[in-house]
């Protein structure tokens, strides 16, 4: 940022002598305690605590709406569906307390009767219930899958969930490919079918793409202080993290946080700069400038590194920038009169091998009108669809979900989908992830306050990392750090 | 970039009726055929051409020097010594012939007498010129890494260098790092010691960090047209990679052709926004606005990634720049009255396993004086010290260059160093490297122009990828894209 750049935006009264008028009520001169950056729910988290602490605070959101990566859309029935993040699940205490605070409750998502197996043209049911637990109709890859599922659970247990880099084994573990841990230990198609399957359902990302060290870091984060992580958690709906749903869609919580923050959120304000000053720090955003004691940085990392800093950033945190990519993710939901599905004795949930969307759940909302059915299209096959139109994402789904569900489904009543990749204030969901060597190189920096700069977002947190939990934890643990600073 | 911030720049009338300075004479309102941002090789190289075939160009800058990671510094002699890209070796004709038409004549690099083996504390001499090339006193290791190197140029071989995604085993290769890799084909101490210190010496990164697809691809571009890539071609002095240097040092062609530029070039103006609009582009820096009908981006991928885009880029090209992050090296050259250690019958040159420098070169400028030793302290250890104030890289540096060549390295005339990481304008150096995945996932994007704008640098390069040869190219082809389309 030059100086002419600084110059302009902080002259409000030139620019309005100019003739351009001074947006809103961001204009110059506005100051706060502590100004935060995006009004996702670790944004937001952090500016509730911060106001309740009796601190004054701005949030700056670049989106004209709140929410990030949790997105409601509605399906014209007054009920709206999750195009973002979406389930609730045990150990998730910390998204569940505040949705509890604010009044939003949960329920049941639907996970009754059988689930869809499709491989190689083939379909199968199985049973969502079963004695041990869902199975897939492929004995030999079912259980070479879990038993790897026990093995990388042990190998988690080595991790300490608030620094990777220290497990004894990390130097190891952050030197492969998560494809490389598969390949070493499933040798069935089968087996590593239903690997590979889970990790992009859970990353958005492809086996190759993720440090092994990172994936074992997740898993172990996939639990809290009393309960360790589980790799059976994260992919499971009845007992895992996806086992409830907000009435009324997840995007309820993050509006009820802006509506009590009230005009403290300001949005259509892209942040471009940062400086931090001897008094304080200095927000430049499109929607005019915050000064504030402290700042929370609540973007994705890739997006972190969009901004400028003066002074600059230490290497550290700027390499680590970028290093820590967004998952690749499209995520498509079709209504119907009703549940057709479930009549038939289905859960509405498929894990394929023919893509675009090769896990769906039945994504109803409470009261059961309209039927929905959504379905995950990530990494090779969001990459592939990234510069399609929305037609072809269509037809192409519909015909995944007829071969699952049955003809009815190639008849909606509607279709709506989110193309996170192409969202420029996201660039990618649901999380960015780690390749190899990231967490020995870059590990600290991850969560480490830069002068007056504190970090949150679900990237930042020790535990449920990438899910809403994680986003609630890190705007916590950044409001307790900017607190005890100021 | 809103509608405020535009105007506000675009407002060149208001800005000064409001008191503020149109600075120099990148004033609002300046346009040109083309604008190349960046005034590194590759930029330059390509504003020449585009230039020579009667079209206006500009070209941006945002650091107050020319010559991107090629960077001279003053010996006190009234010669210069490289603090960035330093050597020129077989097969890199587009270097060559730039610096031969500019007048800038090449030199032997030093590679006389033995060179330095350093490991576990024990110091070995061995020579740089026997009949099967140098062969580090460790037959067991060097033998291995010797068959790791055959088998690695065979694998190189059947990647195409303009589409590494494209060979056979594309999938296999960039689904594991190179540090798996090596541990599958390398078993003893030695041979892994050789081959991790190789890696590290090209990439400034670790094994671990980069995909084993990025790395053959990177063997296959150490040629050209009529020569295929060849490992040993990257390591070697003498018939490698590192046999000449520039008299006067490598900076002198950026600073040759930004002189025949004139004031085409403009310094401190780093571009913070790129709009396409129906008629041409629109390029807004610090220091002002110029419009054209085509912008060559010549500045590093995760740096490209910190310009926004109207409209924003595919996410293809986003995502690729979340991931292709830059290598971590500090380059270090002592000084010394006269270079002592060549009387002692040594090359100037050591392979070791005692951070931080553990690979050095006889930097002595082409009319011997001063005595110079340049070390490289590269990836884990660069990463170690980027917060390190420079007396503690100074005293750890002297420690090496005196374990290699002997105390009277412990008392230089003179120490200087560049530290790649902490410089804002290139965030790493030598190259931005590619993890597992990112070929496979993004690879096409790496050159594929997007509307008006066309990306060069040493990166997209297909022949000497992260060299300065590799810049010129990319200089060229950008030019081609552009003058075809103008």
């Amino acid at each position: 940022m030059s100086a002419l750049t600084r110059r302009l935006f902080l002259g409000g009264a030139a620019a309005t002598a100019a003739g351009v008028a001074t947006p809103g009520s961001a204009a110059a001169g506005t100051s706060a305690d502590v100004v935060v950056i995006g009004a996702g729910l670790a944004g937001l988290t952090a500016a509730r605590e911060i106001s309740r602490a009796g601190r004054s605070v701005v949030v700056l959101e670049a989106r004209d709406r709140v929410g990030g990566r949790v997105l409601g859309r509605p399906l014209g029935t007054g009920d709206f569906t999750e195009l973002g993040a979406e389930f609730i699940g045990p150990t998730q205490d910390r998204i569940a307390a505040l949705a509890a605070e604010l009044g939003v409750p949960t329920y049941r998502t639907y996970d009754t009767g059988d689930y869809i197996y499709y491989r190689n043209g083939q379909r199968s049911r199985y049973s969502s219930s079963g004695p041990l637990g869902p199975i897939p109709p492929d004995p030999t890859g079912a259980i070479e899958a879990g038993i790897a599922i026990q093995l990388l659970n042990q190998q988690a247990a080595e991790v300490p969930v608030d620094a990777p880099w220290r497990a004894e084994n990390a130097e190891e573990w952050d030197s492969q490919t998560f494809h490389t841990w598969i390949q070493q230990h499933a040798q069935t198609d089968g087996g590593r079918f239903l690997l590979r399957l889970a990790t992009r359902a859970i990353f958005s990302a492809e086996p190759r793409d993720l440090s092994l060290l990172y994936v074992l870091a997740y898993i172990a984060q996939a639990g809290n202080e009393d309960h360790p992580g589980d790799l059976t958690r994260l992919v499971s709906t009845t007992g895992g993290a996806q086992m409830y749903r907000f009435v009324g869609g997840s995007q309820r919580i993050p509006e009820r946080l802006a509506a009590a923050l009230g005009d403290r959120v300001r949005l259509g304000a892209p942040v471009r700069h940062i400086s931090q000053e001897p008094g304080g720090v200095r927000v430049i955003s499109d929607a005019g400038t915050v000064t504030a004691q402290r700042v929370v940085v609540a973007v994705p990392p890739p997006l972190a590194a969009r901004i400028s800093y003066d002074p600059a950033l230490p290497a550290a945190r700027d390499q680590l920038t970028q290093r820590f990519p967004m998952g690749s993710v499209i995520k498509v939901v079709a209504t119907y009169r009703r549940p057709f599905w479930r009549a038939d004795g289905l859960a509405g949930q498929a894990v394929s091998d023919t893509g675009p969307a090769q896990v769906t759940f039945d994504n109803t909302p409470h009261d059961g009108v309209p039927g929905a059915l959504m379905g995950f299209i990530e990494a090779d096959d969001a990459r592939a669809l990234d510069a399609a139109d929305t037609a072809r994402i269509r037809r192409e789904t519909l015909r995944n979900f007829a071969d699952y569900f049955g003809p009815q489904a190639l008849d909606p009543t509607g279709f709506i989908l989110s193309r996170w990749d192409n969202d420029i204030w996201s660039r990618g969901c649901p999380v960015a992830f780690a390749p190899p060597g990231l967490l020995l190189g870059y590990g600290p920096a991850i969560r480490e306050p830069v002068g007056r700069i504190h970090w949150a977002g679900t990237e930042t947190s020790t535990y449920w990392t990438g899910y809403m939990d994680g986003a609630v934890r890190s705007g916590h643990r950044a409001a307790r750090e900017v607190l005890t600073a100021l």
